[in-house]
């Protein structure tokens, strides 16, 4: 159960410096979605020595743009390049006593050094997309371990961090009706049908299938790169997102509305 | 330019306590819209003796929910029973600094009292939307001044308050589209082109008459109760919301997309 000593040495220091150099009482954390068809997933993150999983997040230094720690944490998760979007802050006073609240006494830190991250604090959330094949997660500074959890399956989450991924994902739903945010999520290539179960998995309910191909046809974002081989009888076609028209979209704010 | 005696006094008390009280670095502020047809306003306050115009706030007690401390101080506006919604939380490192920063000692405050106030501030953003006609606004604890200002004149607003009312009318504008979140808006009675106004204001761009006259009509959210008095050769219909179709709505997030 040792943390190594390398990791132990460090994990100090943060905590030692972790009083002087960030904003008291506030926190950011990011919910990383990725498309595991058909299955939507979320990272999260084991703290040393602790059981139940965490969404990554973390502090703000006292000059630093909330905005730009967001992004400086997402990197300790091997995370860069990615788009972020902030959606809402949570503040219930009780939030971080919920349940399972980690020990900062298990990652061998004594009393007086981790009193300031045992107080109540806000978190401001974001969302960022992946394609879930192409990334090489790390486990953050305080962790020793990451893994995909399945979105519908949130019950080891530590405090609020469920609320927090529920209310991530209903803010998702919106912006997928709204805006053509599902590039990130999307391998090369791919057929109408795993898109639609893209779209199904996000919007937890089922979308007609000949609706949801004419209106995807129509949008102008997809654009046709063959046939998938290997394939059955009759080989389904493959598409790709046509950047400028996903753009151009993007500046509409198209709504599919399935 | 003297502050009155009572108000002094509170004021003073008010900072005094803030230190030991509040959640250091973090406050709310709301925009409250208004639509004094054809304008959209925004209501604003101006703290004793200091010229420009600041959008109403406040703290967080320690114990106290983010969103409470929200309404709580929507209350000291004279703002009773509305909807507070939260968009964004700003927090650049330098936005209190931006222009026209807030000067205590001009509140008859003495520097070791007004310490906490000055330091950064991330501030978590809300709206709400009033009948113009109906509210009776008040300056609020630290003002002796309040008004409603055209939402394409916030020059004379404090530090980065501008951006924040241009955000959230951006999120009002999306809003609007994807929900009926007009009805605090809007006066008991109107007719289509008076309803047409409104989405137009909060849009900043012209919509057709007739896909405005058709989509709104198919919505069933509205409900004709007579004509327009005292008008023109052909008095226009008036309409007033029909809540509980307004309500489905609201729950089945109808798409207007004009």
């Amino acid at each position: 159960m040792a943390v190594q000593d390398q990791s132990s040495y460090k994990v100090k220091k943060y905590f030692e410096h972790g009083v002087d150099v960030f904003l008291p009482h506030l926190s950011i954390n990011y919910i990383v979605f990725g498309f595991d068809n058909p299955n939507l997933k979320i990272l999260v993150q084991r703290l040393f020595n602790q059981e139940f999983w965490l969404l990554p997040g973390g502090y703000i230094y006292k000059n630093e743009n909330v905005n730009d720690a967001a992004y400086r944490n997402l990197k300790l998760s091997g995370l860069h390049d990615l788009f972020l979007r902030q959606f809402k802050t949570f503040g219930e006073a009780t939030r971080v006593t919920k349940k399972s609240v980690p020990k900062p006494e298990l990652l061998g830190i004594s009393k007086e050094l981790h009193d300031w991250v045992t107080q109540r604090f806000v978190t401001v959330g974001y969302y960022a997309l992946v394609d879930f094949n192409k990334v090489k997660l790390q486990p953050g500074l305080l962790s020793n371990e990451c893994t995909w959890l399945d979105i519908n399956e949130l019950d080891d989450l530590a405090m609020d961090h469920a609320d927090i991924v529920r209310e991530a994902r209903g803010v998702l739903s919106e912006d997928l009706l709204n805006f053509p945010v599902v590039a990130n999520l999307l391998p090369d290539s791919f057929t109408i049908p795993e898109l639609k179960q893209l779209y199904e998995s996000i919007l937890d309910r089922s979308i007609d299938r000949g609706t949801f191909r004419k209106k995807t046809m129509k949008s102008g974002i997809l654009e046709k790169v063959g046939k998938r081989r290997n394939a059955a009888r009759r080989p389904p076609d493959l598409y790709k997102l046509n950047q400028e028209q996903y753009i151009r979209s993007l500046m509409k704010k198209t709504r599919f509305g399935f």
